[in-house]
Formats: C-alpha cells, structure tokens, sequence
C-alpha cells in the first residue's frame, strides 16, 4: 500500500471547520483506492502566535520539511492586523513557507459552473459563455522578494523603493508550467505583462516566446496587464491559461477568482520543482462567519484533491474527488452563500456538504 | 475678453475625426462665453513618425512649451507595433510628454450614464448601483520611471529588473490632489496599495494617513490593490475618489473605465503643479473603426471640458459642455457602440453628436 504524509495546517477563522471536511473526503479516499495519508496537525497564522508566539513556529516548518506535502486553511483575521507587517500571519508564515520551499508554481483555476451563473457579478450573457481559466502565477520572486527594497534619504526627498527582478531560469520554469498545463486543457496559453513599460516584462516576453517553441500544439499570446483585468471583465471565455508574474498574478487570480462569484469554491496549488506542494483555498479566513458552521468547504476539499493530483499522482482519486463535487453542486447540496437570499434557509451546512461528497 | 492658447494633438486613428469635434464644441465655447480659445495642430505619434520622422518632433514639443495645455486625441495602431519599443508612438510621445512636464496628477473619472447601464459587463443590479468612481493616478514616477532599469549577468542566470520608487513628496503632491478632489465630490478617498508587500506602498499608506489630517471631512481607507480588483467588480458603488500609484492607478483606471463598458464617454486629465495639462480620451485610437465616421467623440469633448475647467479656470464653459453631453445622452443621439445591435442603424455618426452638443 502507497504511504503518503500530510502535513496538515488549519489556520485561522475557517480553516478548521473547513479542514474538518477535507479529512472526511481524505479518510473516504484512503479506503477507496487503498492508500494511507498519514495526517499530522501543526499551528499555524494567528492561532499559532496566540499559542507558540510565532505565525511559523520551528516544529511547525520542520512537519512541513518531512511530510510529502501540505495541506493548508487559511490564516489571519483583524485580531492580528495590529501586528508589525513582518509577523503578521500572512507575510511571516505564507510568505516564508513559499519562499522556503522555493514553491514557484502556483496554480489558481477559476471557473464558473453551470447553474451556478447568478451568482457571477457579470452579466448573465457573459457568466454563460464557457469561463474556464487556470491562472499561472509566479510565486517566489519577482517584486514580492527582489532586492534591494527600503528607504532611504531625508525629509520631503525621502524615498522608499522596491526591485522587480526575474531572470531567464526563473520565467523559464514557469512559463514551461503554463504551457505543460494548456497542453492538458485548450492549448492556449495568454501571457500577462507590461512590455511597453518594464524591462522585466520585455525578458518574461522573449523566454516565453522561446518555451512556446517547444509546444507547438499551444498558442501563445500577450496581453498587458491593464488590458487584461478589462478582458477579464468583458470576455473571460477568451481565456484558457492566463501566465503571470507574481504581482500581476496576485491581481489577475483575484480578479478571475471574484468573476466566478464562488470563491468558496476555487482551490489553489503551489508547487516547487520536487513535486512538493502547499494546497489552499482562494478565498481568505473569513473571520466574521467561522463557528457557525455555514462556511463552504468545497475550496478545500478541491486543494485536497490538486495535492492528491500533484504531490501524490493519485490522479484517479483526484477525479472522484472533483465529481463528487460537480455531483454535489447539481444535486442542489449547497451553502448559503451560492443561494439566492429567498432560499437561504434550504442551506447545507458545512458538514452536510463534506458529507454529500464523502 | 481672456486668451488662451491650445496646443492641438489629434494623433492617429480616430483622433482627427473626434478632435474635430472638439474644436466644433471649442468654437461655441469662444462665443457663448466670450473667450479666446487659440489653437494651433501639431503632429505626433505615429502620424508623426510617418511625416516628421519621429513620434514627438521637436516642434510639437515646442509648440506644447507656449500653449497653456495639450488637447490629446490617441496614438498608434498596428503599422507601428513593429518599431522598437523606444520609438513607439505610446513611449516616444506620451511617456515623454508626461514626464517633460511633470504631469503627475492624472484624473480618470468612470461613471455608469443612468440609461446606459446594459453597456456594463456587469449584472444589472450592479451597473444600476450608481457607480461613479474617480482614479486620481500618479503618472511620472513609480516603477514607470524609478532606476535603475536594466538587464545584467549571463546565460540562465541573466535577469532583467526594474525598481518601484516614490519619495514623500511624490506622494503626497498626488494624494493632495485626491482630497482635493474628494472634498468635491462624495467625500471619501480610497488609497490602493500593496502594503503587505511593498515597501514603497507602507510609505504611500503613511504619506496618505498625514495628508488625511489636513481634510478632516474626507474619509480614508485603504485596500490592497488584489482585493480593489475585486471589488470593483462586485460593488463599485462604494468607491469614490481611488488614489493609486502609476502602475496600479493604470491597472485599476482601465477596469474602472471597462466596468462602465462605455470607453468612448470617458476624459481623462494629466496636470501639474502649475495648472498646466494634457487632455486626452481614456480609449485608445481604436485603427479598426477609423475614418468611418462612426467613433464616439464623447469622450474627445469631455477631455476639453476637463481642459477648460483644470487649466484655464472656465468652469462655467466646462459645466456647459457636460450638461450638454448628458442632454445628448438623454436625447438618444448615440454613436453605434451605444446601442444594441438591433438599433444600431439608428446610431449618430460622429458629426452629428458634436452638432447635437454644439
Ligand atoms: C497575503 C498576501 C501576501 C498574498 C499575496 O499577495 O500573494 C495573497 O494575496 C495571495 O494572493 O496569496
Ligand atoms: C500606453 C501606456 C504606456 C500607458 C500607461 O501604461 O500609462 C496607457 O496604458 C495609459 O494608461 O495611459
């Protein structure tokens, strides 16, 4: 029997509840497909400052450094915002886990699912036309780590500045995931940038021009960033795999995430060159309706499965997991937020959800 | 009776048809209001290079120098693209121009029309919330000009970095002119930023907090710049005045102007400290509807109304021209794009709205 270990990082607000959820759909998977996912829980964000002093205490990076992947809630919420900016929740223990890992990869795919349309701020004729994106984001470089970045200077000419700074191996390994993934789904993949202003952008150009060479089978086109949070909002059926840098990716995957009108309902994975992943939720903590059993977990419960996919290649129990969701939804088994107010009282309620899926 | 002098941009594409119907609005400006409003044509962009060798030649610079603002139609178009990006219409002309003259306040309204709101991409209930968003961009400093620039090292390792800069004064010339602006308008400024990141957003978010002080009847809050894209689509009613840095104010402005879904309405103004501007419409010089007489020039007239009431202290004249524009609006004399595809034999041309505003 295959033997896999979860390190498993619940976090703040939802997470808990939510993770509740994503273990009953793991223990289902391990007696359907007869695998064993040895799950260990570590603090984490605000919990584990409130309880360790620390957003990533020591043993909780060292459960992370020896399982084979990461299964992650969510973290922060305002308890927590009065915190210096470096130990708050999301820079002092995301941040670094990425950058730790070196998990470069980060996949956020942004659908909307069929009868779920109203729930899209876009326009009904828009929301119906067949919206699909996987954005591809740059995770560990780019403006978020580049150096140097400070302040310098005196008085009124006092300056604070940052560096956006990519190089060709770093594009390079990113850019041959996007087209890796388009080549799995509509072969076409739109690169984000802002070549007619940044040197960055004019380099991210030319190496994807040069990976695209390798995938003849994938389209590649370019879209400035400003262009593209308009295209986003106008036709995001155009879209198949959007490639972005780490900034322009935070921006685009959220853009794509709100559009669908379901953020409880997108995953996300991040992966580094080993296989090794950190799985989370689009959506944030949610600290204003966690406790009362009513958060949506199928975000979670679909990072679960990305990990399944990614980090374990259990890739037939990847699939089961994400028609059990499809199953779930079209059977009407939903969470208050994906009904119309009227019918909010026929909600599921975060277990009865995990428990249609299982 | 007063004299001022206009340096006349009109560009490529559709510039010169829609600018012509400036002059046409300009021309009942001089009698109604009994001013004088001398205009003098210069070439630039891509028409420029095609004449003059350049996209910005020396004499429309000087000619700029003299004149007390620019009316700016819009520049370049795909028999250009192919030049180096130094020399690009985009670049050579508007990027030095804002630059020349320190033009580092740029003011970018985007309001949904009552009547108009199925142009909007989004759903119904949203566009019909009363959206009416000003962008107030910085526009000459930020990772659009801050160095160094450039391209070092070798082989895969090679990278290409650009730095993000802004220096308290920078910032708080521009969050000035966003109070300002607030104070007449709904009163709230909302500062977007990536302070969770940035270093040079913590300094914009201290530099807003100390300027707020001196407007103790504008409100501030602040929102990271993944969170506004988000916003924007699903309640952009809340927003009021929007002060952003250059990249993100480019990012942020061009969503706010698509949510509309009526570009060819939208002005924009590029001003520095001393009242001196560059007038110009938010869309492009859209090549493919050139020439036909079929352009919008809406957003032409509201661009000089902006330039009357910001440089030339006319603000009867510009409250004349936009009442005049919403009379249009209400009247149903509408450009095609304006209309649903059944009517749009019914549009105006692009003369026959300038007369009906004139
Ligand atoms: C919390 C923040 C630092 C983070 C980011 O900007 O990457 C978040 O917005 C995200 O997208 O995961
Ligand atoms: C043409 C380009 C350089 C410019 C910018 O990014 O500022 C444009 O997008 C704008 O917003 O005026």
């Amino acid at each position: 029997m295959s033997q896999y270990s979860i390190a498993v990082l619940a976090g703040d607000g939802i997470g808990p509840e939510v993770m509740q959820e994503a273990n009953k759909v793991l223990d289902a998977v391990e007696k359907k497909f007869n695998v064993s996912l040895n799950r260990t829980a570590y603090p984490v964000g605000g919990y584990a400052i409130d309880t360790e002093g620390e957003a990533l205490p020591s043993k909780t990076l060292l459960g992370c450094e020896q399982a084979d992947a990461i299964l992650f809630g969510s973290i922060g919420g305002p308890k927590w915002d009065t915190l210096p900016l470096e130990q708050r929740p999301e820079r002092a223990a995301l941040l670094t886990l990425r950058s730790h890992f070196d998990l470069f990869s980060n996949l956020r795919p942004a659908r909307i699912y069929p009868g779920l349309e109203s729930l899209s701020p876009l326009r009904e004729d828009i929301a119906k036309s067949g919206v699909d994106v996987l954005v591809v984001r740059e995770l560990t470089s780019g403006i978020y780590f580049g150096q140097p970045k400070g302040r310098e200077g005196e008085g009124e000419e006092e300056f604070a500045y940052d560096t956006m700074r990519y190089s060709k191996r770093e594009i390079r390994r990113i850019a041959i995931a996007a087209f890796e993934a388009a080549q799995k789904r509509r072969g076409k993949v739109t690169s984000v940038d802002k070549a007619n202003v940044l040197v960055t952008s004019r380099l991210w150009r030319e190496i994807a021009e040069e990976v695209a060479k390798d995938y003849p089978d994938v389209e590649l086109d370019h879209i400035y960033i400003d262009n593209a949070t308009m295209q986003i909002m106008k036709n995001p059926a155009q879209f198949d795999v959007m490639l972005c840098s780490n900034l322009f990716g935070d921006i685009v995957s959220d853009e794509c995430a709100m559009m669908t009108g379901s953020m409880g309902l997108l995953p996300s994975a991040s992966m580094n060159e080993d296989g090794f992943g950190l799985y989370e939720p689009a959506g944030g903590s949610a600290p204003d309706i966690a406790g009362q059993g009513i958060a949506n977990p199928i975000a979670q419960i679909l990072s679960a499965a990305m990990m399944l996919r990614f980090s374990m290649n259990l890739g037939d129990a990847a699939d089961a997991i994400e028609k059990a969701v499809v199953a779930t939804l079209e059977a009407g088994v939903l969470t208050g937020e994906l009904l119309p107010a009227e019918q909010r009282e026929n909600a599921a309620s975060t277990s009865q959800v995990g428990d249609e899926i299982v």
